[in-house]
């Protein structure tokens, strides 16, 4: 789907709420809708915002160092590039002054400081989510991107095991399996690597450390590449050596009993909630659900995490089109950790692992 | 300096503007504070939130993701540690309501959606930068790690010239960039390299391309990594080839001149625009001023863009303890673009070129 059918879909949400246009911050959103710049520069300095108009004309707002190739980008009969300098703000209330009465805007993702300063504030509307629920849906070109961005982290993971060998560190593998995703076709990585050994993995966003790797050890690897600006996401945990311990092995077969249960009863139309609870009455029932820490699973995409959350809290069902992950996992701080984690692709009669 | 020496500074500066606490939502502030998590998750996604009580109690609040790693960070008898799970604002506004009537929180960090709500609004109030003039003036241990990511920065540069070949592609020599940064103790890029062969380098933000290097081009490098969580960022624009085009040389020679002219007379004391228009005034009577499309520098450290900004519009002056870029530049699009950039460390008798 182009880029301006993308904007014309969000038109219609845009009709639907009688707003006359949506001030687009989120950088995710900004590339959705224009194909420019995923990234900010950093955390506190944007690369450029949106702003589509219900009427068709839509502004592209950045600065002179993107100039040339927003401009590339930028060049339809409706699409009006403006260049700030010093004067951001202004050109931005410039630009709304002339987009209607009712004006929104992306307040989880636009700061204080600029919310504040935007002209004529009575009109302005807090408004989120709106990009995010056409993004929830993927289209054949993000279907197409996704499943190389799995494919790439399958081939990683089934190359892997291969390269492990006791006294690496888990930097040293983490830094290796960087380099086999940049080198065959990854632009950079979804997510900095989780790889954690033994009782490391108890921590579920563990942050790659100089331990070694022993014979007979847990291993857990949470990794993910960008291939086509869309991202992928997986878990494993398997055992390092030939004597598996029996609580690994009884923890990773209750997780694998608990992912399968969800995967076996996903199909659209079902709530998420109820889905989640497949998971969570295995652990009840085994006494460990206390020892579940984090939700089921979210949304991948343009962004690792994503709408749409996938818990018991969850509101919505399952819809074609949504991709989202499947990752329980249980955590015994110091001693243990399991997380095992596939991402589907909800189609009309079910779902397709990536 | 100590953790808690940096927030016992800050109080200092709370007193000073009357605030009782300051809720600390920018990532690099909040680690620059705490040690912890210099990153967030991602854009739109908080590793946790600080909150520094002029009483001398303080709190990190962040996710069950992090429990263990913060709980290690964070144990003195005054820092409290508070896990929140799906109930961020409550847990945040409990906390609040413990700190005093006066509160201060960072509206150019925070989102509007969070501002609007934060309990007891009438209290609280916008302040940004008080944890920037902290850390415009680096301490003894952030200038040991500066003066090692730029000592990489340069080991890089010095190596990089033996790898040119002609048939590389940018992004093939980024990849080796990054390669180098990465193998020799750097835990990330300081920012995504910029790598432009000829006409491209006219972008100031370039990205790296399939163009392939040939022989008599300019190449431009701007490049940082991150070591001991403190970014270099150093620029060069070179010939490749021995046949060097007269209008390259010119143009080098006249950037190299503007650059010398600011950093002959940096000293503190000096404002910061006085210096900047020591290049532009170089410009300007070489008539190519509209050529200079950017500011002339910005400060470095935690962040590659942080305070101060350096340019003809500057307020303040150049203090010890501040470390800025200097980087001129001058851009013909479709055809060159040279920029050199080196940052300085101001010390009390006048600066040294990291």
């Amino acid at each position: 789907m182009s880029f301006r059918e993308r904007r014309n879909r969000l038109r219609e949400l845009l009709a639907q709420r009688c707003l006359d246009a949506l001030v687009v911050s989120n950088p995710s959103n900004r590339f959705y809708l224009s194909g420019f710049e995923l990234h900010d520069v950093q955390f506190n300095e944007s690369s450029g915002t949106l702003v589509i108009c219900r009427s068709g004309r839509d502004y592209l707002l950045t600065d002179s160092r993107y100039e040339e190739a927003a401009g590339a980008l930028w060049n339809g009969s409706e699409e009006e590039l403006v260049i700030y300098r010093r004067n951001y703000i202004d050109c931005l209330n410039t630009i709304l002054g002339k987009c209607g009465s009712r004006i929104g805007f992306e307040s989880r993702c636009v700061t204080a400081w600029q919310a504040a300063h935007m002209k004529s504030l009575r009109c302005l509307e807090a408004c989120n989510g709106l990009v995010e629920k056409l993004r929830v849906h993927k289209d054949a070109d993000e279907v197409a991107a996704l499943k190389k961005s799995f494919a790439l982290n399958h081939a990683m993971l089934n190359w892997v095991p291969g390269v492990l060998e006791e006294g690496m560190t888990e930097k040293e593998l983490a830094w290796k399996i960087e380099c086999y995703f940049r080198e065959h076709g990854a632009s950079e990585l979804a997510f900095p690597s989780i790889v954690a050994f033994g009782g490391n993995a108890a921590l579920p966003h563990a942050i790659p450390s100089d331990k070694k790797l022993t014979a007979n050890t847990g291993v857990l690897l949470d990794v993910g590449c960008r291939v086509d600006s869309y991202c992928s996401d997986q878990t494993r945990s398997f055992w390092f050596g030939d004597r598996e311990s029996d609580f690994f092995c009884l923890t990773r077969d209750l997780v694998a009993k608990a992912q399968e249960a969800v995967l076996r009863h996903m199909e659209p139309g079902l709530p998420l909630s109820e889905l989640a609870w497949k998971a969570q009455h295995i652990f009840e029932d085994a006494g460990v659900a206390s020892h579940f820490t984090h939700g089921l699973g979210h949304g991948v995409g343009l962004d690792t995490h994503e709408p749409p959350s996938f818990s018991i809290h969850s509101q919505g069902t399952l819809e074609p089109g949504m991709t989202v992950t499947v990752e329980p996992g249980l955590y015994y701080p110091d001693k243990l950790g399991i997380r095992l984690e596939v991402t589907v692709l909800v189609e009309e009669d079910g779902v397709l692992v990536l």
